[in-house]
Parts: structure tokens; C-alpha cells; sequence
């Protein structure tokens, strides 16, 4: 077998049988071996940061990598973005980047470029195979990388006589690494910080500690202790609705953020990082944590924070008995305009049991929470990056990850737009997916930014930046012509009518919220 | 003023006044900079590779670098694969890539990444400035690098807080370097080389070249030595068209390249390099020369090929009587089925006089040549890093060049997904951009690239990797969603008649062409 082959078989016996992708000329060895081995679902994307944010998707739903199949230095650079987002998720992937025959490289034809330079920023794990006998064993230490704790972004570069000249054979993929436990001596220090001072600390979970376990548990020590149990601003997932602990995140905008922590002496951190603004603006912090506040770790991202969790109710002999009943929303479905309030209802209303909710709502979905906490139950991902295009991507990951859950996307119409190829690949799949277009012809989040810049109204030239309203986009058409079938809705009632339909039926829809 | 008006005026000041933007929160300054300062264009794209490939499109025409805006280091990675066309092609463009507040990178906000590792593989210049003092004589130093000889993608990127606090005013831009001379002694080799060996000489020309001035001195030089003229496979700009000389490309496809230059015994360079394969193939030749083959540079790029050349017609004693008269094809308008030759003829019949053709056609046009050469006057721009999604971006920079020409995009299905948000900004500035979409519904090069791997039929995965036909995309309608009118032909007769109507209404419009 040839070195592709000896890849493509060594990456389906380590347990990576999905492989997004948009393939080149110098990949076609690697394409012709997926051919002939089965056990590998291809699935094409038109655009490579729909493949790379798939593969996003798939990890956060799946627990473990999917690969990628991208084309030499450009198709690797068109996925930069997604790769990005999915490394602040602690995402694993496996990508495989084509590159042009290792004695071809020095002749600088037009597709040479440096791509070991554009992978290292967005991975963790770089390597170019250096010949057909070396590939297997790469891509096992590739699928091992991926798979480590924290899960890490691999990519395998792979010159075009390596896939071509002759290999030796399928390579192990090395045993998964446990889980990591957790430190005993941290989960004491935070129960006598909550002994010591319950009401004045704020438990800070992210990563495995989001699951309905993790968050049971935290609901049981808030119970108990008094403290407070909030998210970071965003979250690779967590679980949510009816029966679930709710759980506020910390505000986006800095000076919503700073009163939500003022009150707090210690921060325990569970998988979360001490927090920080996204954006630094003039005279304001960005550490978000109370002057003289103290921050100590109980888990960091990869340790086992359930069990840590565990022990730490255990230490404060927290039970589901001290669980305080929490005041859920209403789910009446709304009438009338499309305000924010109405939308975030009309969601709450229409999310079906097991939902996969992935949200880029950006400003439009600021006050989504609260309703949705009395939804049915559901899991919520965000972008973990802020690289704006990361949802319609995602999704096609979730959904082929969990082909039996609806994926419900939420996604700004600028942030749509990034990667929009992705409304093909969800026809193409026929993936269970809704999307849902906040269509308010406006780049908002910049405008309320340049309102904080204080320049006051902008003018013509920053109106051209920041408005997106001339020329109208019509995201039915634009599904259209990528095969979804889409619908725009003008006010809540057409929106509910819209949001059931499109749940109940199976395929992927769009819908375009005109605000 | 502060850091990013004193940038925007020194840009100003430093003849760049046309900025393609796609900002973020972290740009909000610079952004309220472009609002107060006037005489800077701002033109908006859904997406980064629109603007980067702009900006390289804006380039090629006008001699003179645009500034682009990105955001941070997933903007900028969204823009390098046609950084990367661009680079290819030795255009110069000023990138502004906003980056967190110098003292908030130190807290690996959500965005925060290796903005200067992303930069360097498709930069030539690189540089963070430090602080507002430094942003003015920074840009600067970016514009007189985009000038350079040969010009050079320059990267500034520019921390918040240097772009708001005060900074010391405007810099000058240092003057610009002459467009380098030639060496008389490579010039007199070369007509040493054609006295010796007319017949047995390819000079293969790019670059400056390629104007109108330099292939009139080619011709006079061939018909009076009998060498052959070529240019490579891909050349950024050429004037082509009735009254000029029309030149053969060096063929893609390999086995169809090394006949071509089989007979040759000296090559003479003329700002073009040795001429390589784009891939390496099985037992096939890197360099394309046949054995014994001696290559001899008369000009490097940036050098002044037309003075060389108009010097070299001196020195073999060619003049204007020296000329052979062309074969030209028949102009006539094709009728009956859509096939290569009968696009090909309906093209050639429609452009009009001076138009700028941008031709990411692919497999399609491959023989576009020769009915072309026979069509009015015009400029053929093609994609010089193998990147594609490069054409429907370069029109845009290509007609704000250029307002008073219009914009011929030939681009494949395929290609066309990349960078679709192009039609937005093409109707958001009712640029006068006629792009024609070959809908053959498949990677059709890759298809032949997966015959070339000798792996037989393509199977049901393979399929799914190089087919585009499961949905179909439906261009009309994608063309609508932006803004921009579009209709589908499917015969001849249909598409003289859209591309008669499409030429002569202003504004942009797109023909799908259903092969």
C-alpha cells in the first residue's frame, strides 16, 4: 500500500472515521485512498473553514476527532479562523494538509508557501511527514495528539510523495490517556474557602463541569454554602433547560461585567480561567475580578472536574436536599413584534427535547438565557474564539456527530455571511439542521463599539463600515441557491409558525428573522 | 490626534486612499479616524479574502497599493490565501490588522493570537507598532514597502491602545524608488543568444512585459529572429486583444507543457522565472525546460523589461516592418450547444473595447486564447498563487481602479463558493462587473488530477469530493441574494444574448452558465 493508504487505514483503526473536506490536486493520492478503504465518512465542503469548523462541532458533541482534508498553505490559511476557534474550545482535530512533493518544494511553484509557519499559531501539534514510510506513524502520534488531555488541534503535513511512494504498513494509535483526575488537596482548599466564606464566593465553571452532572452538583454546593455559580461569557457547551441548574455567564460588555463580580472576596476556578475582558478599552481594567478579589483553582481544562465536584459536595456534605427551587420563565409563546424579548421566547418555546443549540446571536442574543432556562432540555455552544463564522460550521459537525438531535443555529446575518458555504453542505448531508438569521442589517455589536469610542454618530465613511443594509441580503435566496429551504419572518407569529415547522420537519431549513 | 488618525493621515498623505475593510471592535478607532479624516475610500466585504483579494485586484491595475482593515488574527488568516495570489503576483498592499491593547495580549483573550507568525508566510514586511508615536512613521514605513521595487505585501498591525492614545503627528512617506533600470550586459547576451540561435530561443516574458508597448518590441524581435514569444502559465496583467501581439501561455498540464518548449535551446527570462510544474507528478520533470536547455535572465521583476526589450529590438535591428501578420480567429457569434469552443466565441464576441477580463475559468477556458486574440482590445488578468476564490474579489479592486472599464469575471462553479460574498460588495458600489459562472457542476480539475493517480473510476467517496451536483448550487439565485441581477443560459443563442445585454447596462450582473 501506498503511504495515503497506509494514513487513511491507520486513521479509521484509530477511531477517526469522519473526514471534512476540501481537497486539491496534490491530495488526490489521499482522495483515491479514501476511495478504496472503507470505514471513512468524506463529508465536502465548499469553503475550508466550513470543513475546520465541523470539525469543531463534531469534537464538541462527539468527544473525540474528526479529521480535515485541506489543500496545501491557502486552503490551510481559509481555515485559520475556525481552527482558531476551535483551540480556545480545546477542540481536538486532525488536519491533514496537503503539500507538494518534498523534492518539488525548492522550485517555489505558485501553491509553494510556508505551511508549517501558517499552522503553528492555531495548533498545538505540528508535524510534516518526511516520507511514505514515516505517514502511518505520524498520523497515529497525529490521532494521540488530538486525543491528548486537553485535547489539542494536530496537523499533519503530508508532501504528495509521501502519499504516493510505497509505506509500510498501518501504524497503533498509542492507548487514550485517562482522563486526569483531580488534585485532592485543591477540592479541601475550595470547601474551607466555602466554609469560611459561602456567600462571598463565586464558583467559576467551564469545560466538563457544564455537563447536567457537573451542574447538579454545583446546584447542591450552592444550596448548601450560599456561593455563586456562574459560567465564563462563553462555553464549548452546556447543558440547560427544564431540571437543569441555570447558571448565569459573565456579561460580555466590561461594564455589565464588573457589578456581576463586585461582590466577590474568592473566585474557585473549575476548568475556567481567572476572567478577562475580551477587548481592552481605555481606562477600564482587564481583569474582571474585584480589587483585593482571591482566585484559586480546584480543576483546570482536561482534569476530571465532575468527580472534583463530587468531593467538594462531599467536604461540605452538600445533598440534593439543600437544592433551592429556581424561578424559571414562562413559556408562553409571544405575539406581535419581533423585539428581543419575543424572539428569545418564541426559541424557548420551539426547542424540541435534546436540542443541540449553537448560538453566534451576538447582540441579538444577549437576553436568550433567561427563557430558554425553561426549555425543553438542550446543550448550548458558543464560540470559544470570537471569530465571527464559526456557527453554520459548527453545526454540521453536531449534527453529524448526534444525527439523531435537531441542531438549532443562531447566527447574526454579518456572521453568517463569513461562511455561508455551509448552508450547501447541510443540503448535501441532509443534516438536521435549523438556522436561524437575526437579519438586523447591521454589523450591531461595532456599532454599539464605535459608540463607546465616542465619536458620536458616525459619519458616512464608518455608516459604510458598519451597516449592512445597502444592499439588502436575503438569506431565502441566498438558501436557496445552496438548496435549503428557507422562509423570512416579519413578526412572532409567523416566527413560531416558522420555528415548529421547521423543527418538526426533517433537512436542513433557514430562517431569516427580519428585525 | 490620536494613534490611528495620524495613521489614516499619513496613508492619505502617502497616496493610499482606498481602503477595503472588514474591521472589528478592536479597529473602532481607526474606524472613527476614516470617519473625521477625508479623502480615503472605505469599501466594506462580507469577508476577508474579498477584501485582501480587492486590494491585489486594486493593485494590478493601478499601480499603486490600497490599504485593507482586518480584524486581529483570525481577519487576517480569513484574508491570507489571496494575500498569498497576491504575494504571487508582486503586488503591493498596505494590511492594517487591529490587535488587542499591548498591555491585554499578556491575558490570552478569547481573540488573542501570534498575529506576526499568521503575517510572515504571505508577508514581506511585518511589523507591531508599539505605541501612537511610532503609528504615523510605522505606516509609513508600510506604504514605502508596499511601493517598493518589486512591490511587497506590508503588514503594520496596530495594538488599540496605539491607535488611541495621542500620538506626534503625520510622517512622510520617503520617496518613491525609480522603477529599477535593466543591465545593458543581459540585454546584449540575449542578442547574442538570438543572433547565435533564433529559432532554437523561447523568450518567455511576465511582468512589465506584457503591456501593449512591451509585446509590440517582442514582436518586431521575433519576427526578426525567429524566436518564439511565451509568457508562463499565469501572468497578472496582459494586454491582449486585436492589434497586439498575441503570445501562447505555457500549458497546465504537464505532458501538454514539455512539447511546447521540446525544441528550445535557450530560454531568455524576461521577468518570468525558469519555468516550473505546478505539481510534481510520478516520474515526471520539476522543470519544465527540456534537457541541455540553457535559461538566461535579461530582466528580473521590478527591472524595466519594455527599455530592455526596446533595447534588444535595437540591437538585433528589429523594427515594425520586421512584423509578421497574425492568424486571428473569425469573430462570429456561436450558435447551438454551450461547449468550450462555443463559450469561448461568445466571449471573444463580447468583450468590448479596454475591458479588464479577470479569468479564474479553470478548465473551461483553457481555450479561451486563442478566439480572444482577436476580440477588442483589453486587459486578461489571471490568479498567480494557485489560490482559488481569487477572481470574483480582484474585479472588485479591478473596476475601483478603473471606474471607467468594464469587468469580465470568468470563474468555475467551484471556484466561485470561496469568496461569494463578492457579489455584495460588488452591488453595495454598483461596480460595472459582469461575472460568468461555468456551472459544470464538479471540481472538473480534480477530476482529471484523480485520473492522472491511475485509481480508475472514482468511487461514491471520491465522488463526494470532486462533485458539486448533490445540491445544485444555483448561482441566479445566490446572485439575488446579494444584490446583484443574474440570469442562467443554457444555449449559445442564450448567452450572446445575456452578455450583449450584461455589457452594455452599467452595474454588476452575473450569467450562470449551465454546461
Amino acid at each position: 500500500m501506498n503511504g495515503a493508504e497506509s494514513l487513511v487505514r491507520t486513521m479509521v483503526k484509530g477511531g477517526v472515521d469522519v473526514c471534512f473536506t476540501n481537497p486539491g490536486t496534490s491530495e488526490m493520492h489521499f482522495v483515491a485512498a479514501l476511495d478504496r478503504v472503507p470505514g471513512m465518512r468524506c463529508v465536502l465542503g465548499l469553503f475550508e473553514g466550513v470543513v475546520t469548523g465541523a470539525a469543531d462541532g463534531y469534537f464538541r458533541m462527539k468527544g473525540t476527532p474528526a479529521s480535515t482534508l485541506l489543500h496545501l498553505g491557502p486552503g490551510l490559511a481559509n481555515g485559520l479562523a475556525n481552527l482558531h476557534n476551535a483551540k480556545k474550545a480545546n477542540s481536538g482535530i486532525v488536519n491533514i494538509v496537503g503539500q507538494h512533493a518534498v523534492y518539488h518544494i525548492g522550485y517555489n511553484a505558485p501553491l509553494t508557501s510556508d505551511i508549517e509557519g501558517l499552522a503553528r499559531p492555531m495548533s498545538s501539534w505540528v508535524r510534516t511527514s518526511p516520507d511514505a514510510k514515516s505517514v502511518a506513524a505520524d498520523g497515529a502520534a497525529a490521532i494521540a495528539a488530538a486525543k491528548s488531555a486537553p485535547p489539542q488541534i494536530a496537523t499533519l503535513i503530508l508532501p504528495a510523495d509521501t502519499a504516493w511512494n510505497e509505506a509500510d504498513g498501518i501504524a497503533e494509535v498509542p492507548a487514550e490517556q485517562q482522563r486526569a483526575s483531580y488534585s485532592p488537596q485543591a477540592v479541601e482548599q475550595a470547601a474551607r474557602i466555602l466554609h469560611g466564606d459561602g456567600e462571598g464566593t463565586l464558583l467559576l465553571m467551564t469545560g466538563s463541569a457544564l455537563s447536567e452532572q457537573g451542574l447538579a452538583l454545583a446546584e447542591r454546593i450552592a444550596g448548601k454554602t450560599g456561593c455563586t455559580v456562574m459560567g465564563p461569557t462563553f462555553r464549548p457547551k452546556m447543558a440547560r433547560g427544564r431540571g437543569r441548574f441555570s447558571i448565569d455567564r459573565i456579561h460580555y460588555v466590561i461594564d455589565q461585567a464588573l457589578p456581576m463580580l463586585a461582590k466577590f472576596r474568592h473566585i474557585v476556578l473549575v476548568e475556567s480561567d481567572d476572567p478577562v475582558a475580551f477587548f481592552a478599552y481605555p481606562n477600564k481594567p482587564s481583569m474582571l475580578k474585584p480589587q483585593g478579589c482571591e482566585v484559586h483553582r480546584m480543576t483546570s481544562w482536561g482534569e476530571n472536574s465532575v468527580a472534583a465536584l463530587e468531593a467538594l459536595a462531599g467536604a461540605v456534605k452538600a445533598s440534593a436536599r439543600d437544592v433551592k427551587p429556581q424561578a424559571l420563565a414562562e413559556l408562553v409563546k409571544p405575539t406581535g413584534a419581533l423585539t428581543f424579548a419575543t424572539i428569545a421566547q418564541a426559541i424557548a418555546c420551539a426547542i424540541p427535547e435534546n436540542a443541540i443549540m449553537v448560538d453566534e446571536s451576538l447582540t441579538t442574543g444577549r437576553g436568550f438565557f433567561p427563557p430558554t432556562a425553561a426549555a425543553a432540555p438542550h446543550d448550548w455552544l458558543q464560540n470559544m474564539g470570537g471569530s465571527i463564522g464559526f456557527s453554520t460550521p459548527l453545526s454540521i459537525g453536531a449534527a453529524i456527530a448526534c444525527p439523531d438531535r435537531k441542531v438549532i443555529t443562531m447566527v447574526g446575518d454579518g456572521s453568517a455571511m463569513y461562511t455561508i458555504q455551509s448552508l450547501w453542505t447541510q443540503a448535501r448531508e441532509n443534516l438536521d439542521i435549523v438556522t436561524i438569521v437575526f437579519a438586523n442589517r447591521i454589523y450591531q455589536i461595532l456599532r454599539g463599539e464605535f459608540d463607546n469610542v465616542g465619536a458620536g454618530e458616525p459619519g458616512q465613511r464608518a455608516n459604510d463600515m458598519l451597516r449592512l443594509d445597502r444592499p439588502t441580503l436575503d438569506f431565502v435566496a441566498l438558501a436557496k441557491g445552496m438548496g435549503v429551504p428557507g422562509r423570512a419572518v416579519t413578526n412572532a407569529d409567523e416566527f413560531n409558525k416558522a420555528l415548529a415547522e421547521a423543527v418538526a420537519e426533517p433537512g436542513p431549513r433557514l430562517i431569516e428573522v427580519q428585525m
